[in-house]
């Protein structure tokens, strides 16, 4: 991320001198005035939402419900209008989730709802637990001392309208394990990364660093962290963690494109997405599904305009996006001869909150148009803001020195349902979808419409 | 209920002439006064709550924490300072919970949320699935007309302070399947009854009507009704439900009783309780660690003071109420011959919410005492009220003429939680407990020490 941000600075820094001001015409605001009226009013984005939940529901990636969640896609662009559908293929390791089960045995016996953490290996340890309060008590950990134990990080998330507890609340699945390792550990259980409080266990996944053996790894609901730190206080506890996943070979899936036609700039690309594949536990109505549906909306709205804009709108439904943006990095490497053609990008994927926030890495010589952008997406209840970043998927392209646009979302609750088996359409609210359509309608529109680009350019060569 | 009703107003209606009035002192008001401070202060229901809800967990009647959990109350009567504690047998058929799955099959394969109802036997089927909005939809369609079919009742309980939803709601699980047997159905599945909309379904007993063939009965999470409510509006959807549950044999637990003997008139009980068992998908702290933890922190802090009152309270808590009121009945039996010993009866038995409403069965000349009663209770924003009922365990001693009192809880929100996994300790709050304490507590205080009666006498014998 701090590598990320870096090219970033480097990509606003590049000279700006040689460009003529972008500027957004009169005319293509007045049209995304209409746009954003018809958009409010338009119901696609929930339809495709409630298509990709119910048609294909959970879509782990590579699972068989990924080949039908690709199939559904490419049937989706086509009959929503747009000019050229296509894929292009994502080779990922396929990670699975057969079964999970955790309990407490001894006097105490009683069942704890966990889930396994992705890429965590199968396998069944019992043993006596031991408590931590946050990653960095369990680090502080003398080496071996853990031998034998289960480790268990009962980090609690905070909650917060831009996602920012979820920094540590992740980095507790992503470094735990390894850490617990180091300390002998055996097994290895936290407390969800997630700010609700039902039996919910979140996902995600871990990775464990190079040379070490793997141990099961699984995330506890909220309510069982409670309870196993309850026992905890009153004497030793052991666990019983019984995990049938793991690693299976490789799969290719699809990124799913696609595009309308610019009318007289047709080899300029403004690029939004979401992804398309989910978790397992839920149906990934949050946590892609609003992602995938507000952005294909967008454009189909867009291609009901008499004309298509001048540049073309390309949309991406991104494949596995959740075990490691396999999708975003085969793209950036599919089109890294074409960076300076992505005049600018943006993902959904915080959610089906309100966007509330906007801003974009374009340089000064962009400023009139970017105002103009923000003038037309005020109306909606979006700020300007000097937060945010591309969405994961874009980043591996933005990395290549693609400008970006940011369209930042109410988060306030995302971590309630993410990556659990609570995350289904009936979460989603339809008039926040349908702003957040109307955003990225009136966002892919006038960027498509703008005389002049955002700042793409090749990014210098870097060490990576 | 409605027998039991008839009973309740022939109590009523019961001469009285022969009473004289009932009467509260004000030494025993003024006592009152300050236990209602002391209970609304004190943290004893929240933990005895917590060491149920902690170290028994769930423990459904006859399963292995069915045991712990009388070993439990038993020690934790004793514990409070209860100068009797006893165990009473209570024998009742064992069902079994061991596994449970569904998922839609074919070309929109996804898992669904279920669990099985309480009663089902075992079985795996799978079928195509007919969906009926409401009860009355099954009980019109035509004999045979589910021949080898699902039948699939999408009702939806309604939410209220009263709970008043949840008749409609349960008759869909107590009816449900035995309607659809006689339609031919070869399995059963409703949303769940209740007013969340979590991957969280809801249990609960149903009961198969004599001579038919039991078929394997599930409640959908809500979210997973509706799921099959959309996917059925797409076309046909074949369901394979695969549960493995069922009866076993016979169990005997126990009704955990603990008594705070009477001063002067020991043989005048008031008996206020809970009950003991809960399902096993949570930990049952609304449904009934909350009652069980309320009445016997309410007999703890009456046993503080320096005298006892001059009745005996006895705090019962009830074995396995869920599959059928069995410690009712079994108590009712077995102290049927000492229905008039009993001054008055009430159990807590609503989850955890505050208690706004107070009635009673008791006759006019106990008017002024049940005043009086109502008058401590008042500062706790207790109204009296001409609603409820006798909890459902002193149900059967009441339908055996026992006077009854109220004390009715806000039930809002207890049926997102009723019968779920959901039922844990986070879910209540510690306040409102308190409250429920402070009630119950200023209530059998006064019952205990009134001059005079609230009208128990036995009941006429009827042709049950």
């Amino acid at each position: 991320m701090r590598f990320a941000c870096l090219l970033f600075s480097l990509a606003l820094a590049a000279p700006a001198a040689a460009h003529n001001p972008t500027r957004i015409p009169d005319a293509a605001f007045d049209t995304a005035t209409r746009l954003r009226a018809q958009a409010l009013a338009d119901g696609t984005a929930w339809q495709v939402l409630e298509s990709l939940t119910t048609e294909v529901g959970p879509r782990l990636a590579g699972s068989e419900a990924d080949a039908r969640a690709v199939a559904w896609a490419k049937a989706k662009f086509v009959e929503l209008g747009y000019d050229k559908v296509w894929t292009e293929p994502v080779t990922f390791p396929k990670w699975e989730r057969r079964s999970e089960h955790a309990e407490v045995v001894g006097d105490q016996a009683q069942p704890l709802v966990v889930t396994a953490l992705g890429g965590s290996p199968g396998g069944t340890v019992e043993a006596e637990v031991v408590r931590f309060a946050d990653l960095a008590a369990l680090e502080a950990a003398a080496p071996g001392s853990l031998a034998g134990k289960i480790a268990f990080v009962d980090y609690r998330m905070a909650r917060a309208r831009d996602g920012s507890g979820y920094g540590p609340g992740s980095r507790v699945r992503s470094r735990g394990p390894s850490t617990a390792i180091g300390k002998g550990a055996i097994g290895y259980l936290m407390r969800s990364a997630g700010t609700d409080s039902h039996r919910m266990p979140h996902t995600g996944m871990t990775r464990f660093d190079e040379g070490l053996t793997p141990i099961p790894s699984a995330a506890l609901a909220a309510p069982d962290a409670d309870q196993l730190a309850r026992l905890l206080a009153l004497g030793p506890t052991r666990v019983r963690l019984a995990l049938d996943v793991g690693w299976n070979g490789e799969y290719t899936s699809q990124n799913v494109i696609g595009e309308m036609t610019g009318a007289s700039k047709p080899d300029e690309v403004v690029l939004i997405g979401g992804h398309l594949d989910s978790w397992d536990l839920g149906t990934g109505a949050i946590d892609d599904g609003a992602g995938v549906a507000v952005t294909m909306a967008a454009g189909h709205l867009i291609g009901l305009l008499d004309r298509r804009p001048a540049r073309t709108l390309r949309v991406v439904a991104f494949a596995n996006e959740e075990q490691g943006l396999h999708g975003g990095k085969a793209y950036a490497e599919a089109h890294a001869g074409a960076v300076a053609r992505h005049q600018i990008v943006a993902e959904s994927d915080f959610g089906a909150g309100r966007i509330y926030a906007f801003n974009t890495s374009a340089p000064d010589h962009a400023r009139a148009a970017v105002d103009r952008i923000a003038q037309a997406l005020a109306p909606l209840g979006i700020a300007t803001s000097d937060k945010g970043g591309p969405g994961p998927d874009v980043g591996p392209i933005a990395g290549k020195g693609a400008a970006w646009a940011w369209l930042g979302q109410d988060g306030t609750d995302y971590f309630d349902l993410h990556h659990t088996p609570d995350d289904t359409l009936d979460k989603v609210d339809p008039a926040a979808l349908a702003q957040n359509a109307a955003a990225y309608t009136v966002f892919a529109y006038l960027a498509a419409q703008a005389e002049g680009g955002f700042g793409s350019a090749p990014a210098p060569a870097t060490q990576d």
